[in-house]
């Protein structure tokens, strides 16, 4: 047993129903007198009633996808000018992003109320772009000092999307299994994480007005982000990052895609993973369990549907190859990323890949 | 779903084998140029070897149970003559506890390296002695910035001691599942805590000189002081408590005889709870699990073998009520206290506690 793991200072609130009072109260704890509130046009009036007890001076609503370096510069200024003393940010991560970006600089402390699955407000990685380029960084001046969970906040996210987010937080939690940084405070954590998701995912499905699955799934993203950001990318991420990059393949569904075929391959190598995973399905095998779930949300099933070309496959092989993590829990070849790809293409039964032949 | 949890600032590393280079690694990341070392005397040996590749300004050695005040002030006026800057203590509890006196008045920081299964380094809990009564208060600044885990600094640790202190650790993630604070990250590091140290204990009565079962304890134990600083004292520990201060009962044993007496009477009532229990022993039921361990490990079964008198019960039971966490899944009688105390006095069933019935 060697690892390093290191624990990030946060308040984390589930107020449902609570938003304000829970803002009114974090602000308060941080002597906040000058708020900045960041919220996209389209929350306003979301923001409005969730920071409706706090000592307000500016309103900043230019919210932009990848947070643009000017976007930042401005609302960098805009603090300033106001002589802000706290942020609070109400949105998903686009909103979150922007309130790092002026905590980068300034220091400012942050109280983030997420709106979506997204995660960001859990983590201290920040981004930023300049003509097209991202710029990723880690920073302890970001991390919001304290998040205000409040699910019924997301009753307005829509199905289809709340389904796409909540899989992508699942694959977060499954590869932090095996990601290069992983350790078993990571591991517990995201096994927390997929039991809350396996519970709340079909039942946000069911019934996506009610609270209950809501509830279950804000929760889950918050842990998929604290082991992610902790445990770092694994295999999956490395094929997903590459399919989207290169392809521009839809980021959500390709993984919810991939993700059976990468636990498929890695399982047999990664028993305790695999029964980390299994039990907190609640399944017989972590398949089963991911399986189960899939159907139960009717996930996508083929990369096929979602714009991979079969031609593609070979190139997407090669480029993935590269940047696979050295301790994957088993050696990764351009054959296996090549049966990989071609089974999630044609969606193909995930449990033909634990097989270790060279066949395809 | 309505929860707080706060998540404390900390750099954990196990590193078994390399306390000197991760204690070294460490003090450079808080740029630390003047260490006041704190080690009992017992220890100072173990701490040189610890700490010989620190800028050691001052070697403490006057470590005292309970940490009286006066030992604490002459601690931290040794810490401001030798103009410490890093504290780094090696050792168990009041070593810790020490450090953590220090560090209470002078904000200095800590790194520690403990050599017990005690978990204070990872609270932000202090304590003092004052004329036989003991203070004890939260302090952000007391929290370790960093703990170093090596097991091989706990292979001196006697056997039966170890086993003792994994109980009592075993007793805080139990007892976890339903404190009066308790939310589901606590439960889950709770469930990991006792992962490992059902793992790690027999393994470490197996074998007392390997590495595998201490490695474990020692990490389970961690987590054990982690969830229970979170979600405070249940009804266990409440029980335990009187025991000790009451009675005069040894403070290990008691956790545990009573453990599974308290588990029983809870389990029906907090399935969820049973649960994760049964599922972190990897057995079919919360109590199969922990009887299980207990038969592996010897653990003493009854009070009246270690110093309880069956007059007393009465007294104890009506000393015990008026600290009955008032969130405990089940509500707590009188009665009901006396039928716990009575079955763990003679060790009887703990199964029997689980019937509502009032025949006792």
């Amino acid at each position: 047993m060697r690892f390093q793991h290191e624990t990030l200072p946060q308040r984390v609130g589930f107020t449902p129903g609570d938003a304000a009072a829970a803002v009114e109260a974090e602000v308060k704890r941080l002597r906040g007198r000058r708020v900045m509130v960041i919220a996209s046009t389209a929350e306003a009036d979301l923001a409005g009633r969730v920071t409706a007890d706090v000592p307000v001076v500016l309103r900043h609503e230019e919210v932009v996808m990848h947070v643009p370096v000017a976007a930042a510069e401005r609302a960098r200024a805009a603090a300033a000018t106001h002589e802000a003393d706290v942020l609070v940010c109400v949105g998903g991560g686009s909103t979150t992003g922007l309130a790092k970006a002026v905590a980068l600089t300034s220091g400012l402390p942050i109280v983030a109320v997420p709106t979506t699955y997204a995660g960001s407000e859990a983590t201290s990685v920040w981004g930023l772009t300049e003509r097209a380029r991202k710029t990723t960084g880690t920073d302890p001046r970001v991390l919001p000092r304290a998040i205000v969970y409040d699910a019924t906040l997301t009753l307005s996210l829509p199905v289809a999307m709340s389904v796409a987010s909540a899989l992508n937080a699942l694959a977060h939690c499954v590869d932090s299994m095996w990601a290069p940084r992983t350790d078993p405070i990571d591991q517990a954590l995201a096994g927390e994480g997929i039991r809350a998701l396996a519970a709340g995912l079909p039942a946000l499905v069911a019934e996506p007005t009610a609270l209950a699955g809501r509830e279950q799934v804000l929760y889950g993203a918050y842990l998929s982000a604290v082991a992610f950001s902790s445990a770092g990318s694994g295999l999956h991420h490395k094929i997903c990052h590459v399919l989207g990059g290169a392809y521009n393949l839809p980021h959500a569904q390709t993984h919810a895609v991939v993700l059976p075929y990468v636990l498929a391959f890695n399982a047999a190598a990664a028993p305790e993973a695999e029964h980390r995973i299994a039990e907190a399905f609640g399944a017989a095998s972590a398949h089963d369990g991911l399986n189960r779930l899939r159907g139960a949300v009717n996930a996508p099933r083929a990369l096929r549907d979602h714009g991979l070309a079969e031609a593609d496959i070979d190139d997407a092989a090669h480029a993935i190859l590269g940047s696979v993590p050295a301790n994957n829990p088993r050696p990764v070849t351009l054959l296996d990323l090549r049966r990989i790809l071609r089974a999630a293409w044609q969606g193909a039964d995930p449990l033909t890949l634990e097989k270790d032949g060279e066949e395809n």
